[in-house]
């Protein structure tokens, strides 16, 4: 019986990389759903060769393309957020690939986690926005998250057989992004395409910019808390410029274990599909002996601060891991439109943080109702 | 309940180590039996602390220092080979951790899992000359080996978890020794007190010297072939200078785990005593921010020849592994008493090797006669 999947932005990086592992496996997975947010030529490439019973198009004009180049009997073609989180309630599938960007991405993971859904999970923003939250709708059903983010993949893979009691701390790696080794004075004058241009990783626009603020480690962490349940104090980071190390644990007799490989995202998003097991793929191997040194440095938290500020919202709990996320997502888009400087970004985020209408144990609706807050602070500030 | 353990090799460098770690885990462990070769003095030291029921020494002139010199009320004393394996064979003990020197290890371990008597192993010529015998005695008894080599309890610590079907490659990592980077034209004049130079491990005379004509690392493959069953061609070297990744298993999707830390051998001495968990331990941890850039390069064949007839004696089979290394213990001595070039180590193994009369299924008898055959071999040549 094949593994019935969905795969929740399948036009961009990983959504790419999803359905290129699930042709390689084609025998153990079968894509029932799709979704796309505006890229309807590449849709409907998709749709004509993976054939899902059903695919969502969050754009309008999107969906209208959709809708009138393909054969409307042999696929049913829904719209915008209402379609999307329709199809993110559906459990006549086994797993669901989320691949959505920025916090938008949270609510449809909850969506299948609620509805028993496993969820393979590439949105690092569904845990920041709502870790409680979804915490509480996997114990309930039962359903589990499998980390696809690199660093929290490799985690997942050496923890197996490991005790939670057992670890010392968690050691996320970082690559330190494109400005690691730029002096700080001219952080001011970064341009969108020097922060667009990360050295070792082949991303989309959102994660890489948060890869040049750091904001993406930090995001990281809380994300690693959610999953992994040790204290914030037991999860640090390491620069380590060459990403072949994807991530480390620290067990309390001193023994690190550690995941490592090409930086190639298809190895941990195949893994979060086959896992328990390490099923033969044919893409490109580490070569040890043409990999270089390995290195690595403590990371500049003046240069970064959007490091400690995530630090500070995980203690903060409650809203301000959601609130710091928000945030972030509408700073980055406002950068990525050169409205603000590329240290505002930063500068907003805590600001928003620090400001925002605190709320000990939100639910959705408060998670919601803080969006339209900090839509409205990061744009008006 | 404390776990009652036998040390073998008490008074060496990982009988230490290991009496270390007991008295720091003196809620979980009782020392039930020591053994040591000659080290009369120490070994009483031991007693006085430890107070195990019996002990044997293997030297004469030591048995009697030792006899004279405790209350033989309080601890029986047993003498040579034989009082070793009546020791070994004892299974009123629940873990033998065997750090015996060399060839003379193997049948401690075999007597200790026939009677069903879990062994933490050190002593990496048990399983390589007697692989198939020792397999076979815990395939019968239920008891098992838990890896005390730092290689092999890295393999050990990453591959929970995992299938060996999902394993695609063992890569067994290697400091490259003393000689990495010295001119080979210069190997003839190596001096015993410049191999007995380790770079980053403090370990006996032995272990060093193997360490030094790579020899250790050829043993370490033929020891994770029997331990972790993978082919031959599935076991790879990787040189490492910086002995922090002390092994890596590359899985069939090509992620890499690998097991680091300080190159401190009460990390695995620990660990196999406390398996699976990892006990906190307060000795020193790998600093990433201090611990320098990590490199990795091919082993030079030419210069350690030893690695390619380790691999040749593990596909031949039968007394192969056992006659290279009988051959290579009575050569490292000869090397030790100055009575023959670092050079000729290799020369005279590989001849063994080839020379020996080979059996296809030995027992321990054949091994015994093949130890004789060798012993006057090397000695002649």
């Amino acid at each position: 019986m094949k593994k019935k999947i969905s795969i929740f932005g399948s036009t961009g990086s990983i959504g790419l990389n999803t359905l290129k592992i699930v042709s390689h496996l084609k025998n153990q997975f079968e894509v029932v759903f799709l979704t796309c947010n505006k890229n309807a030529r590449l849709l409907i490439e998709q749709i004509k060769i993976f054939k899902p019973k059903a695919v969502c198009v969050v754009d309008k004009n999107a969906y209208e393309e959709v809708k009138n180049q393909i054969n409307l009997s042999d696929v049913k073609v829904l719209f915008g957020r209402e379609g999307l989180l329709e199809l993110a309630k559906r459990n006549d599938v086994d797993i669901m690939l989320n691949a959505l960007v920025g916090a938008s991405g949270m609510e449809p993971t909850l969506c299948a986690l609620e509805s028993g859904v496993d969820v393979a999970l590439a949105n690092k923003e569904s845990l920041v926005m709502a870790g409680d939250i979804i915490t509480k709708a996997m114990q309930k059903t039962g359903a589990s998250i499998f980390p696809v983010d690199s660093e929290h993949s490799a985690i997942w893979q050496i923890i197996k057989g490991e005790k939670i009691d057992d670890i010392q701390r968690i050691i996320l790696t970082g690559s330190g992004g494109p400005f690691r080794t730029r002096s700080i004075e001219t952080f001011k004058n970064i341009t969108v395409e020097e922060a667009l241009n990360h050295p070792n990783w082949d991303m989309g626009n959102k994660i890489t910019i948060d890869s040049a603020t750091m904001m993406n480690k930090g995001l990281e962490v809380i994300e690693a808390y959610w999953l992994f349940g040790l204290e914030p104090n037991n999860i640090s980071i390491v620069i380590h410029p060459q990403s072949i190390i994807h991530s480390m644990i620290e067990m309390k007799d001193g023994s690190i274990k550690a995941q490592m490989g090409v930086p190639d995202m298809k190895i941990p998003i195949q893994y979060a599909l086959t896992h328990p097991e390490h099923v033969q793929a044919s893409w490109e191997r580490l070569d040890f002996f043409n990999c270089g040194d390995l290195t690595f440095e403590e990371p500049d938290l003046e240069k970064f601060p959007l490091i400690k500020v995530a630090y500070k919202a995980l203690k903060l709990s409650g809203t301000a891991s959601a609130a710091l996320n928000l945030a972030n997502d509408y700073s980055v888009y406002r950068f990525l439109n050169q409205e603000i400087e590329f240290n505002n970004i930063s500068i907003i985020n805590e600001s928003a943080l620090d400001d925002h209408p605190w709320i000990q144990n939100p639910d959705l609706e408060d998670i919601n109702n803080l969006n339209d807050w900090i839509k409205n602070y990061v744009n008006n500030y």
